[in-house]
């Protein structure tokens, strides 16, 4: 099962039966309102504060999932789930409601396929009937914790990105219909000596090529064996660089089939900056947008490459640089379109 | 390989080929200071801040488990690691240094055994040759983001536990000498509606108690089938609350059969109050004291119960309780002395 050496292939194909996506107003008004099951018209979502309300997101992402798939939290074995506030206070609260045994799980942004590979791999050898894996991210929480309160109206330069409002939850078995994933690659920590949190697509860029290099060498595989890579959330100035990194390891990866989540969920008209990010950007972009297109047989076989940046505000207080880290997990039709 | 809902048998037997231990100069003055590989003989091991002395606590802990064994880092596959630190820093920045394919694991305390047993899932289904889990915790990084820096000098009630200055690392391979990792019950967040921070073992003893039950009744056990069972860091509070809750559940667990982490690692003239915890707690208990009992078959079969507080000080400053959990492993003797 272990293929090279850090990745895995899922012999027994374990299938995404049901997703649950939910979001905030800024998403469901951006570039895909038909990624979300649910959309919430403000950001406290009659909460008290920001992380209660991410807590909510968790909560409706995780039982959407179920309720579509007609499973009983009960007969779910593990919640693998992460977000990126301090000490996981949205995931391990959404935990206790649910009362599904919980993993916690941290990779910043990248978390949505450390969730979902581990889980995988779960249920890949039997030690699970179903999991769900879930990752979310709130704008105003978060901004709150890494940056300013949004009322000191902090000003950004360009390169900054817009933490996505969020939740995406995929439940995972080893029968039924939907998109199989089929294996994955887990990364290692990249650090280019990038210190600017203001640009973490550009930090986060050689994390993503590191791991994409290392899954076509150990899979032996290359652009082509992909309908679609995605990135997860890059941005508009780290996708070109990872391009251009991969272009120089001799993958040539072309506009078409080299995308990146952070560009897909919001408007060009929306002020995102650079685009999108968080753990949520890449759970809904995926379980929601293009799991549909997986489902279709539109991309028959995806890569998403969630890509997270592991600094913590004390971190850039002391002056260090950004260690980043990708994760991917190859998710394939259901109709067995093989490529 | 899943037992019951929530547990898992290593038919495989996953073996735990070598460990290492670091602590800071009040641990390597403690109860066990045979349990150590290395003890720096101050907090800041060198470095401007606990949060990259609690970094050279994790690197020293992996590499010395790493070289005891004679195993190359290039030769691990996985690295699952987390800690008490916002956004697991010191996991993160260890990652970078050791560049080993990174995980990052958070149960707050509990992270030692989540780290274990889903290492030894992965080692156990064939995704890695060699995983390295580890866990840590710096007592002045922990004071200084969870209560008061302490040069405040903040009192506290007797019921407050003190986190230890420690990392301990397993490495885990498919074959080899050494204890087995032969089972594991993962738990799940119980929260009974402590919310005094300064009361941790009284909050994560229900959650203890699940765990252990929970193992019970899966595996079809009880307490004799374990010469030792130990929790993470349930305290002098904690320890016979839980003992408690398991004589309301019909099980007996003695004094000489029932013990915790948080109450051995210690003098008892030493000023802890409650006890030990922190993730290095149950690590460096388990790996540097506990399994040398395991090796010389004095202990032939150990459960571990890794208890965590997910709580944070945000969460505390919401005036939410307390969420816990609890992650158990069982590890055997290597001598074949089953029970």
């Amino acid at each position: 099962m272990l293929v090279g050496k850090q990745s895995w292939r899922f012999d027994n194909q374990p299938v995404i039966i049901s997703t649950g996506t939910v979001g905030g107003p800024f998403e469901g008004n951006g570039a895909i309102p038909e990624a979300f099951d649910l959309v919430h018209d403000e950001l406290w979502i009659g909460e008290k504060s920001f992380e209660k309300a991410q807590t909510i997101l968790v909560e409706g992402a995780v039982t959407t999932a179920l309720k579509k798939a007609s499973v009983k939290k009960e007969d779910v074995n593990f919640l693998l789930a992460g977000d990126l506030v301090n000490q996981l206070t949205p995931s391990s609260f959404a935990g206790r409601s649910l009362a599904i045994p919980y993993l916690g799980m941290f990779g910043a942004c990248s978390t949505s396929m450390e969730g979902l590979a581990l889980g995988s791999f779960l249920i890949n050898g039997s030690g699970a009937h179903h999991v769900v894996s879930v990752a979310s991210s709130h704008n105003a929480a978060t901004e709150k914790q890494f940056r300013y309160p949004t009322e000191y109206g902090g000003q950004k330069p360009p390169t900054a990105q817009w933490t996505a409002t969020a939740a995406g939850a995929a439940l995972v078995a080893k029968t039924g219909d939907g998109p199989r994933v089929t294996g994955a690659t887990m990364g290692k920590v990249i650090d280019m000596g990038i210190s600017d949190p203001f640009n973490m697509g550009g930090a986060m860029a050689p994390a993503a090529a590191d791991t994409i290099e290392t899954h076509f060498k150990e899979f032996h595989r290359g652009p082509d064996d992909y309908d679609l890579i995605v990135t997860g959330d890059l941005g508009q100035i780290g996708l070109p660089i990872c391009r251009d990194l991969l272009k120089q390891k001799g993958y040539e990866l072309g506009h078409d089939r080299f995308q990146d989540c952070g560009l897909m969920l919001y408007k060009e008209d929306q002020p995102v900056l650079a685009g999108a990010s968080g753990p949520g950007c890449s759970a809904v972009v995926t379980y929601g947008h293009l799991l549909n297109k997986v489902k279709s047989g539109e991309i028959r076989r995806l890569l998403v490459v969630a890509t997270g940046a592991l600094l913590s505000p004390l971190s850039f207080q002391q002056k260090e640089t950004i260690p980043c880290i990708a994760h991917a997990v190859v998710i394939e039709s259901p109709k067995g379109g093989a490529l």
